[in-house]
């Protein structure tokens, strides 16, 4: 069986090209016109290799290779097309087009499938557009009901239903979720996004745990005014506040007595953001994880705490919600050994790990066995724009996951 | 003498109803399409009363109600009429439209002025478009020279030239500096935009002094990156190297020793600005005055150290700009003794006083005699929707305005 790089790459590039951002940055945020063209491109891919396409509700793509026996429950792959704003070209391209590649590396070695073996690519991965990533698999797997998610807004008030409709997507939302053992298993092939696989020269990654994330989002109401004429004492100012509790955050991810707790404000907005006026208002957007849900929770709740108190000294109103908390995810036991053993005797490099980026997989692993390939990335860059796998990488990547594939099509 | 104080509420009232923002806010920014039709608006109201208009290169409006002797140096008066986003309606307006209605008093009482009245409407008091306030008068005063504002350049890397000829300006960029006591004197009526005259319960501030003011411009460059896969003691992280100047400015206001020291981070925008990202780049702007110079100038200093010392520690790459260092201004010592004489002949109560906000006076006290009427505004609240000043307490302003303006016109 042989893995067309040159393709893969060549498709990836394409895919890359389109982009609401300046290239090679990609931002592809859910719905926009660029997400739509990437989800074509696609489709097209997809229809190209023979597979048959559905959609859902919420957009989530189904391309499927049937198998002999219709009736098994099919082995799943995939990820997602979506971008945060100036990312790079590989977080999440590499499951959906490398699982391309590997159904037709697989259907070029004349391998016939028991199994179908179906490629999801799920909507929203990434939270840009209502605060909370995974929608897609976290409607798929019941993890988020369709009451709750149909009233997710954007910054502009515009809520899931103006959007999926924009977007093109027939049905009612309560018709995404999907039984549990729908799938037989899923296995999802991805970048780190982090630096050891690099560091220590291995070639896989096998997902063994996915840590717990979590996210906050804050709205902190001070008083306005002219920066002039408001003296200091006199003062309630929400960015200020705001300034505090970041660096809260920090606080909490370095003294939680666990190497693995990172915490992130990623977003910080002040009104009425000009430079003689007294920031009356900042809206601010937390992210919060552990391999530990214990460690976590602990971390959280000393931010929340925080957040109260500098809200409380300073005289800013504070509204705080947790927008999810979820728990870690664990990687099944025979997937794992399976892809192990498929590494071992390909001589191909590989070593167990945790996730401590998140995943579609966090959610799959609740309604199916799952796990994850991961691949280098240079320097475990991530969601930026010099993100980057080598095509030899990406390839030992695909023929792990086309070998895998192969295995539970036959199981 | 009487002031049609109803008239010019309903002309305030309908100049608030021209912005971009959702009334009650009022937002125009320099050339934008509020900002041109409320210059429409303001220009109509001068011919209306006869005034004689004429516009510079960078869109000053000036309106000459002709005095008997063309020779000599008019008296001016004006404000500005542009506003930052969410501001209110009296901030400048009330010196602009006040001062139409100081003319209609004194033209309805049979006035006949000896030197000529000019009303001067300066473009760009507020600095949002460029981050720096006063454009107008900057460059009328000589302070700042053509070529510097040249290359001033706003967010979407669109210059002055660019805006100007947009507004419709006509000329070239230096021909718009006046020469020193090209005017007699120039008075200019404002809301206080602060407590002070409202607790007090005054009616009239004779400004013998404006506060230093000063602005940074910092750029902060860090390390981006997956918020769930980059450890913490890995991060370089910019919104955190951002949160710690803005508290540090907010420390050296506290510490400076004098109670005038203000200090306001106003801008605070990180990048790319999602959820799940570390900040790569942060952009603040920071807002600095004082009375005194010297305490100031000591306060900005440590700013600067602090900014960076912390940048150092943090592994971030700081740029920073002082984008404008301006002395305080004094009130002109027989102007302030003419206002003070007025309102005790009219048995209104005044103090003098500093203030603590600039104006277009900072700059025009360069070139002429220079001081300010102020008058309460409620709780001292400006730059947000729920400023207020009632009609009577314009009323009086614009009264004192039109008997300073007359005992001027024929002094």
């Amino acid at each position: 069986m042989k893995i067309n790089r040159e393709q893969l790459q060549s498709e990836i590039d394409a895919l890359a090209l389109i982009t609401e951002a300046e290239p090679p940055a990609v931002t592809r945020v859910l719905f926009s016109e660029a997400d739509l063209r990437g989800r074509a491109f696609v489709k097209n891919l997809c229809l190209e290799a023979g597979l048959v396409l559905r959609a859902d509700a919420v957009g989530n793509i189904f391309a499927r290779w049937e198998g002999a026996d219709k009736n098994l429950p099919a082995v799943a792959t995939g990820s997602h097309i979506d971008a945060i704003p100036n990312a790079g070209k590989y977080d999440g391209v590499v499951g959906v087009l490398g699982a391309i590649e590997a159904v037709r590396a697989l259907q070029k070695s004349g391998f016939q499938p028991e199994r179908s073996i179906e490629l999801v690519v799920f909507t929203a991965e990434e939270p840009t557009r209502f605060g909370i990533g995974c929608l897609g698999s976290r409607l798929l797997s019941g993890v988020v009901s369709p009451e709750k998610a149909a009233r997710f807004k954007d910054r502009d008030g515009k809520n899931l239903e103006f959007w999926r409709k924009a977007g093109g997507c027939k049905g009612r939302l309560n018709s995404v979720r999907l039984p549990k053992n729908f799938y037989f298993a899923f296995v999802e092939l991805h970048i780190e996004q982090g630096p050891v696989l690099e560091k220590e020269n291995i070639s896989i990654g096998v997902v063994e745990k996915i840590a717990a994330p979590s996210s906050l989002r804050l709205q902190l109401i001070g008083t306005g005014g002219h920066a002039g004429a408001v003296l200091m004492p006199a003062r309630h100012d929400a960015g200020l506040a705001g300034a505090e509790i970041a660096l809260a955050v920090e606080k909490a991810a370095l003294t939680s007595g666990s190497a693995d707790t990172v915490g992130t404000t990623g977003i910080f907005r002040i009104e009425p953001g000009a430079v003689n006026s007294v920031p009356c208002r900042a809206n601010l957007e937390i992210d919060l994880r552990d391999t530990q849900a214990a460690t976590r929770d602990s971390a959280l709740k000393q931010i929340e705490g925080a957040a109260r108190a500098i809200c409380r000294r300073r005289g800013v109103r504070l509204e705080m919600e947790r927008v999810n908390v979820d728990p870690p995810a664990v990687g099944d036991a025979a997937l794992v050994k399976t892809l192990s053993e498929i590494c071992r005797a390909q001589h191909i490099s590989c070593k167990k790990m945790t996730s401590r980026a998140y995943h579609d997989s966090l959610f799959m692993a609740q309604i199916c066995p799952t796990t994850m390939i991961f691949i280098p990335c240079r320097k475990g860059y991530s969601h930026r724009p010099d993100e980057y796998s080598s095509p030899g990488q990406i390839a030992k990547g695909v023929y792990v996951l086309a070998q895998m594939l192969a295995v539970a099509a036959r199981d």
